[in-house]
């Protein structure tokens, strides 16, 4: 039986509906990524999942795990995971643990996810640290960019081996020959930036002959395909995220106020595919990178096709061996 | 007479036609922020200056200060710095320390102005490090950040420093009362963040009688206007001006071509309009705050709409007073 991936019925602003649909839509006969039902465990309160699922007309049998609590949206991470031992993010890692699943789907509460993955699945052999990887799709090339968060600091080793692991990732996953690998900075001299960066560029140098390490880039370089793999520490990593997120829904509603004295259908239409294109989460979500599984943690407010999105790329992360990947790749001796 | 603007003709992509022209825009009789003539000391090759404004059939009587060398765009600003005394903006800075004027307006190499600024003006008393400041007009409420990259890395103190100097120059120069002050985090909770940040979040709070400090601000809350003063480290700050300056030129060009195969003329306009909106160059460029002179560094590729806007907030500011009410501000007790 191909890998199952857990999801976590009962994360995000929308759930249990956005989940439970997006599960729909994944095994969905039209959708060509279809999964297979028995592929989708669900994870949460099962009399709840079991009588959406009939209201939704569902009928796949899906794999259920019951549990009976749910870490909201606002709750303290640290003090959730520990109070709440049959949480349905810790019930979707337990059954990572067990084998019962290999691959995670949540759209809960960051800290709490990133929490539980990594305290419960552990970092893989050779990671120091497990990283929070997103990738963008606005340009029609992907970038993929981490830390976005799961660090609050790193070390010049710990933005080597992210480099490693997303490079794999863009491999594995998305195809991509050779990606090329670029340092977040704010100038192309090796010279440039905190000290962390200006330690970590000998490194990633030294290490060429396995990354393809093409120097410093700088924010707008995320807009011009021309990097595949954006390294940089979970700090800096997560105000970029919030960034764009703030600044595209800015820029979408400002836009959309500028053209609505004009009341044109078809600019409506326009920005529509134009937030597609600049939210990630059409893209799956952010991939915690590192651990001995595959966790996806969608944005809070995930609707069932981000749901169901996720979904087809946990599955496609897990069946493309990545992790087995990113131990070999990390076995390479460091400079 | 008015204290004097000092203008480096002589920097920036479009120079000196771009400078030139800001000059004569921002003295034309039917500009509503006009400045007298007299109060723009043109600094540059003297022969050069005069030809171009005879060709663009200049009336006025500039003051002119000749300067006998440039520093160009991608000059490194150490060695240019050492090497070229003579340099237009070398000149604007030797203008301010002997009194001649009282700011500098220039487009050129940021890390010239910078150095230049910072080495021949001296910080003003009490202040630790000058910082960038960029005010974004976005939503309609002008919000100040800094540093947007005077310094690579900065103490808890300087963060203090720059709020401090950010609220001054709020209140002196764009009359907002009580500026809200926020600390650019990942998260709202004193515990979130760096370490530089989580040792920066009670000393502002002990200064709550002074400074309006409202805690952490996410970087979405850049666009929801709560908040006035955005403060963060050089490193970050540059990271979130270049990220935006991208991620806007993305998406208005990526708007453009959606819209295109409709030949709106006025979806052009509209997005012309939140051009504007989103840069800002419009609203003067980035202020060097913390120096004995008022600095301000436009974009290389500013436009004479752009140099003029600059000329006038240096004189407002100048005009102001901000330095004594920045000096004033740093002597209250530091927690």
């Amino acid at each position: 039986m191909a890998a199952r991936i857990a999801l976590d019925v009962m994360g995000g602003d929308q759930a249990p509906d956005a989940t439970l649909r997006g599960a729909l839509f994944a095994c969905a006969a039209d959708n060509p990524r279809r999964l297979a039902p028995e592929r989708v465990l669900l994870v949460g309160d099962e009399a709840v999942i079991r009588s959406k699922l009939a209201e939704l007309g569902c009928t796949h049998s899906f794999p259920i795990q019951h549990a009976s609590q749910v870490i909201g949206m606002a709750e303290d991470p640290a003090t959730s995971l520990r109070s709440k031992r049959d949480s349905s993010i810790m019930v979707c890692v337990g059954a990572v643990k067990k084998g019962a699943a290999s691959g995670i789907v949540s759209m809960g509460n960051t800290g709490a996810v990133v929490g539980a993955s990594t305290l419960g699945l552990g970092t893989l052999e050779g990671v120091r640290r497990p990283a929070i990887s997103v990738t963008l799709n606005m340009t029609g090339k992907p970038v993929t960019i981490l830390d976005m968060g799961a660090n609050r600091e790193a070390k010049p080793q710990d933005l080597v081996q992210f480099a490693s692991m997303g490079a794999v990732y863009m491999r594995d996953c998305l195809g991509v020959e050779s990606p090329r690998v670029g340092l977040l900075n704010i100038g192309s001299e090796p010279t440039k930036g905190t000290d962390l960066l200006k330690e970590t560029y000998p490194l990633l140098e030294a290490q060429k002959e396995r990354l393809n390490f093409i120097g410093n880039v700088e924010p707008n370089d995320l807009f011009h395909g021309e990097v595949d793999v954006v390294v940089t520490d979970g700090f800096t990593g997560n105000i970029v995220l919030k960034l764009m997120e703030g600044f595209s829904a800015f820029m979408l509603q400002a836009m959309l106020k500028e053209l609505a004295a004009h009341q044109a259908a078809w600019a409506k239409e326009a920005l529509g595919n134009l937030r597609k294109r600049v939210d990630y989460a059409e893209y799956g979500g952010a991939l915690l990178l590192g651990l001995n599984g595959v966790v996806i943690k969608g944005h809070g407010r995930s609707d069932a096709t981000a749901v169901a999105n996720a979904l087809a790329v946990a599955a496609r992360t897990v069946d493309s061996g990545i992790n087995q990947h990113i131990i070999e790749g990390l076995r390479a001796p460091v400079a």
